[in-house]
């Protein structure tokens, strides 16, 4: 290619769409529904993003289901949105340009587990929850965990991670394999169960977080850990958030194993408190977690304690036993929600940035500025071990003035971290919502996403709007 | 796409090369080679693949000498591939349609240690070696070891492994980003240093295994690991190979972090013995690491001898001092030569399979079958660990029906590594030697491979004749 082209706009054709939903309405029957409220569901999004409604939802039961919906779309060439559980942070699910929504939900079970290779295929409308409780007596588990209990194929679409990432990583390194649906209606399966391999192009990690724009995944086959011999979890107070990223940043680059090291500055452990009932002291906070034999886990504590006392930190206050472990991580899972209740008729509008940790520090510290100077509700949440960060501003959308200085901080700490050489997007993917930063952030690499695009889906039906240039 | 369309056979222009030659020759002055013997060096392969020369040799010096390089190639349709140790195993660096070898062993500098971030910026042309050795004072090394001291750029072209794949993953899993020259002659960085990312398509593990397809890697940031404060390698023999791979695939269910774990049947450790003058019992043999704290690695290998003495393991020889450890994996890494040293004369053709580590026992096994059916010499040698093993016919070339003979056990364990859900290639990529099989591997994915390649790279100029179809 000389130069780069990008993706046409979709056009709507209206005469194709009515004859795509009549031959999908005859196919699919009591699976395809066009009512407004089920329409309207399956455009949910949990962000600022306005709805855009699907024009028929497809409730898919198997592959094939989901190959003869995409083979009538094509034919018509009518956009195709894939739904799992519709926790999508920013606009995947949305339709833009109408279309059939494919909703995997009810593709949800576990089809296989290899213990002996520690790996399962599953459905890709399986949820992470359901997955777990199905390993319960296996002593296996699936460690990703993003706080929603969102599907499994929706998370190796976005590209998700979460809390466990900074030990266990992210989709990219868990998904061995998926089995998916392409735009021309072919099947593919992207490798098999090996745990390595160098034949050709990782199409694996080409469709993990590809975010439905390239093929629609309907199986997949993940990675499983033993159970750890001892889990312990606990809470650690700091003076300052500096002093909290300080902490973070050492454990890391001595190589401390942590499996979960979550920062919460003081205005979201107030928000935590009042929502799930606790009583933790109102000041920047690490939630850590530590997974190991009960000698590595020891080691681990010993290292952890010395470097946070170092930083200021107070001892670390226990969750000993499991079900107050589980409290523990259900209120830092809950601190969406824990934010929304403390302003109430607020929209939260998530931020994602990830940075170099030696930058993480410097990066919260200014985004606090910004949040002083532009006099905004903001509290930080972050999956600190991995240098990512939400900063979440709770906004009046009436108030037109701090919807102006929501958009500025969020702007500015898009653009910081990209020149801090990160990310705008650490684990929500793009979307809608953060189209507007790829340019800057892949510069000419995001020319060549585009020409993956078209050359993969050429007349632009999956997922239209999301992710490459229109 | 409705139906995927081929990359079309490359068809050289001759009198498009001689203008290119006298373009490149004018730019790169001394650092421009036609010599036959430069030629002949650029088209080294380690297999029995025959050689196939480029018309010249550009010694590149910068990122801007190759895009100036593939500008001129991009204008005269002439095939461009990248040359970085030669050491590639599958016919890689091999010129089909003649073309220039970018040559990139000058561009060997580590660019910089981000310590605090546990990553590097190095140029493509450094080795994994001098790495090592630039890393020696931070307390940090970089793990990948594939055994020939490799390009750090070829490594992640190939998405190469080896040794310590088990514990530190692959190439994929350890290239942070490459800065790539695309086909058109763009520059492009694949993404920032940020520890995760979700912003659109993963360009860097698309290029990462794309063996000079589809641009070329002239820098790249890797991850680094901080030296472990206790490293212990030793060695084990068992009374049958069976017995190996039990001991191996038990230690991985319970998830000892093992650091290698490598295979040699009695055949190799008696090759081994003679060129390493070693004096190790000729029975099949484990070669382990371990890597931790002082009682991480005395819990490991507390697990694993019980583990190995269940399977009739004798006591594993430890290697006490690092210069006998180092020893030890010396002597791992020549058994390429040993076997070639065994049979002089004779060519050793690499195999390559990697199946779920459930199925590695039986398909070692059945391939033993084969070689002993098929009266061949044929050693195995493996990275168990990742259920990876290399058998290698050693074959006299001019001995047809011994050559016949090699080919049906490689096609046998080739076919029979993709029927247990595995690779035919875990590590030494693609290449000419393994295009054959790709079809039987990828099924209908291997199309969309092609799809990807002609986006970017529609004159079919990057390393033409490799990986996908002609």
């Amino acid at each position: 290619m000389n130069s780069v082209s990008s993706v046409s706009h979709y056009s709507p054709d209206h005469a194709g769409l009515q004859k795509a939903l009549g031959v999908l309405k005859q196919r699919f029957g009591e699976l395809f529904q066009d009512s407004n409220a089920l329409r309207e569901q399956h455009a949910h999004t949990t962000t600022y993003l306005p709805l855009q409604m699907p024009d028929a939802v497809i409730f898919a039961e198997s592959t094939q289901d989901v190959q003869d919906a995409i083979r009538t779309c094509a034919e018509y060439k009518v956009p195709v949105i894939a739904f799992g559980t519709g926790t999508s942070l920013e606009g995947g699910v949305n339709a833009p340009y109408g279309g059939i929504s494919i909703d995997v939900s009810r593709m949800d079970k576990v089809l296989k587990v290899n213990s002996e290779d520690l790996d399962c295929v599953v459905q890709a409308g399986c949820t992470r929850e359901a997955l777990n409780v199905y390993l319960r007596d296996t002593g296996l588990f699936f460690p990703i965990d993003p706080g929603a209990n969102a599907s499994l194929g929706g998370m190796a679409a976005t590209r998700a991670s979460g809390t466990n990432a900074v030990r266990y990583g992210t989709m990219k390194d868990n998904v061995v394999n998926v089995t998916a649906v392409m735009p021309n209606g072919e099947v593919i399966r992207t490798a098999g169960r090996a745990k390595k391999t160098s034949a050709g192009y990782d199409l694996t990690r080409l469709l993990v977080g590809s975010e439905g724009t390239l093929g629609i995944i309907t199986e997949l086959t993940l990675k499983l850990y033993g159970v750890p011999e001892n889990i312990s979890a606990g809470v650690c107070q700091f003076p300052s958030v500096d002093a909290a990223c300080q902490t973070t940043i050492q454990a890391m680059q001595v190589g401390i194993p942590i499996a979960r090291i979550e920062l919460l500055d003081g205005l979201q452990v107030k928000m935590v408190n009042a929502y799930s009932h606790l009583d933790y002291a109102e000041e920047p906070t690490l939630f850590v977690e530590f997974h190991g034999s009960n000698a590595g886990v020891a080691e681990q504590i010993e290292f952890f304690t010395e470097i946070a006392a170092q930083n200021g930190g107070s001892g670390i206050q226990w969750a000993e036993k499991s079900e107050d472990r589980n409290r523990l991580w259900k209120a830092r899972h809950n601190a969406y929600f824990a934010m929304l209740a403390y302003r109430p008729g607020a929209s939260g509008i998530a931020t994602d940035a990830c940075v170099p940790i030696s930058r993480l520090a410097e990066c919260v510290a200014e985004t606090q500025k910004d949040i002083a100077e532009l006099d905004l509700i903001a509290p930080i949440i972050g999956h600190v071990g991995d240098g990512n960060f939400h900063c979440t501003p709770l906004i009046m959308m009436d108030d037109k003035d701090e919807v102006r200085r929501a958009e500025i901080m969020i702007k500015r700490l898009a653009e910081r971290a990209i020149a801090m050489d990160g990310t705008c997007t650490g684990e929500h993917g793009v979307g809608q919502g953060k189209r507007k930063y790829m340019e800057l952030e892949h510069g000419s690499g995001w020319a060549f996403m585009s020409a993956i695009k078209k050359a993969i889906d050429p007349d632009n039906i999956m997922n239209p709007g999301k992710v490459i240039a229109d």
